[in-house]
């Protein structure tokens, strides 16, 4: 259960400080940070905040968007979100690469942009000790919000780099379906840099951004997912990262409480050992 | 032009002799005819109809859902649909494969599902003539609607069987998003046994299986997909499919006028050739 971390959009009307006391008091021992309320109570305080409260901190989200428009403003706020993952001594950066750019249908041009911009920042993290994982997005969202749509995919435009400084997220809202998922997730093996759990619930909501559901709420089997990525070497924190209205209408205590009772029931409940 | 084909789904509200005279007033000489308003008329009727109008039938659409609890009455009313698609004279039968079933999380074992229904239904297909076409979907719809998810899959699944008897369908909505769409709709080959064209639109609309756009509403390049279709040697029919509630509130002929215009401007205009 120490493995547990609570993404802080799970509880998306929390400050950060309402955050760490809903993950001390569940007995959450980890934590993924989102910029906006990290910058709304200042780097150095939140950086100390979730220190004190003895949390470790999972990621940063997020950097990204590489294929807006103004390339320099891109680089100098994704180098920002450099510098705020070592100021937290978060395990990673997550990266959520950008749709196509408004008017565009050129999907090569914009996967091409996102292998450029990573060229130019993979040397800053790499100075600045900090991971970046990339995270392959559903295709539901290829158009308005990441181009990068697989996990193949990914861990090719990883391949460069030490898999110390570029990582993929292994998020199974996001490749949950993927026939090849089996197979690259043992090639992605040390490049697993976050593994996230939330479910896939239909009907889909209508703003499908928020169409996540708590683990057993919809259709993805957790364990045959954790079991794949524990088979490839993982053994880091497992994030709850949930976009769900329903689940932000309520008291972030029940929240958290429901996803350590969830992660137990679904995630990571041993399963039995095979003789043999 | 004279490939373009009207997917009788795009005209939603018409009846097959209503859609057969939408067809011929808009210079259609090729339709796409779905099973619901053909048992209306009467399959031998549909069948007169449509030979008497002068129009070739590019698909029926369609058979599929083999991950129904019920595996008789799957294989029963599949057999009836080969029946109807030999009585249209039809390019293929167009097989959406079905989600997971009710309460289940187990894809691996509905993907086997699949797997195992198309081999008892194949020897049947090709002894009435029939081409039965696999449908990828786009992975929006693995969990409710189709577990084929990719081209690479379908082609996968369609590997053991002659081209003629199980070909794949390639349709932009679903496969738009695919890193590896240029390796595997060249691996297709000979087997694409049907194209469809809708654009994806962003932002998606509540009911999702209504998120078909017109082509150039989107964000789909249509003509590239195209002339990866075309090299791969596919010369059949272009078949517009769209599944959108605004589509379907207009008159048919408006709608028909569109899809003859919005074709020619962005799915078959013809590139400049280029030198060398």
């Amino acid at each position: 259960m120490n493995r547990l971390s609570l993404n802080q959009k799970t509880v998306n009307g929390c400050s950060l400080p309402e955050a760490v006391v809903a993950c001390t008091r569940a007995g959450i021992t980890s934590i993924g940070v989102w910029r906006e309320p990290l910058h709304d109570l200042g780097v150095a305080a939140g950086a100390a905040l979730v220190a004190d409260a003895g949390l470790h901190v999972s990621s940063l989200c997020r950097g990204g968007f590489f294929t807006a428009h103004d390339r320099a403003e891109v680089l100098a706020d994704n180098r920002r979100a450099i510098d705020e993952t070592a100021a937290l001594d978060a395990d990673c950066l997550v990266l959520v690469v950008g749709g196509l750019p408004l008017g565009s249908c050129d999907l090569p041009a914009a996967r091409a942009r996102v292998a450029d911009v990573l060229a130019e920042l993979a040397p800053y993290a790499a100075d600045h000790g900090v991971r970046l994982a990339l995270e392959p997005m559903h295709p539901i969202y290829c158009a308005d919000r990441g181009v990068l749509s697989t996990l193949a995919q990914a861990l090719d435009l990883a391949d460069p780099y030490d898999p110390t400084v570029v990582g993929v997220v292994v998020d199974t809202f996001h490749v949950w379906w993927d026939p090849d998922l089996e197979r690259q997730i043992a090639r992605a093996a040390d490049r697993i840099a976050s593994f996230q759990v939330c479910d896939w619930i239909t009907p889909l909501p209508a703003d499908t951004l928020l169409a996540r559901g708590m683990m057993g709420d919809g259709h993805i089997d957790f364990r045959h997912i954790a079991s794949l990525v524990a088979k490839a070497g993982y053994t880091g924190a497992v994030e709850v990262e949930i976009f769900n209205a329903d689940v932000w209408r309520d008291d972030p205590d029940t929240v958290a409480a429901t996803v350590v009772e969830r992660f137990a029931e679904h995630v990571l409940r041993p399963e039995p050992v095979m003789g043999g």
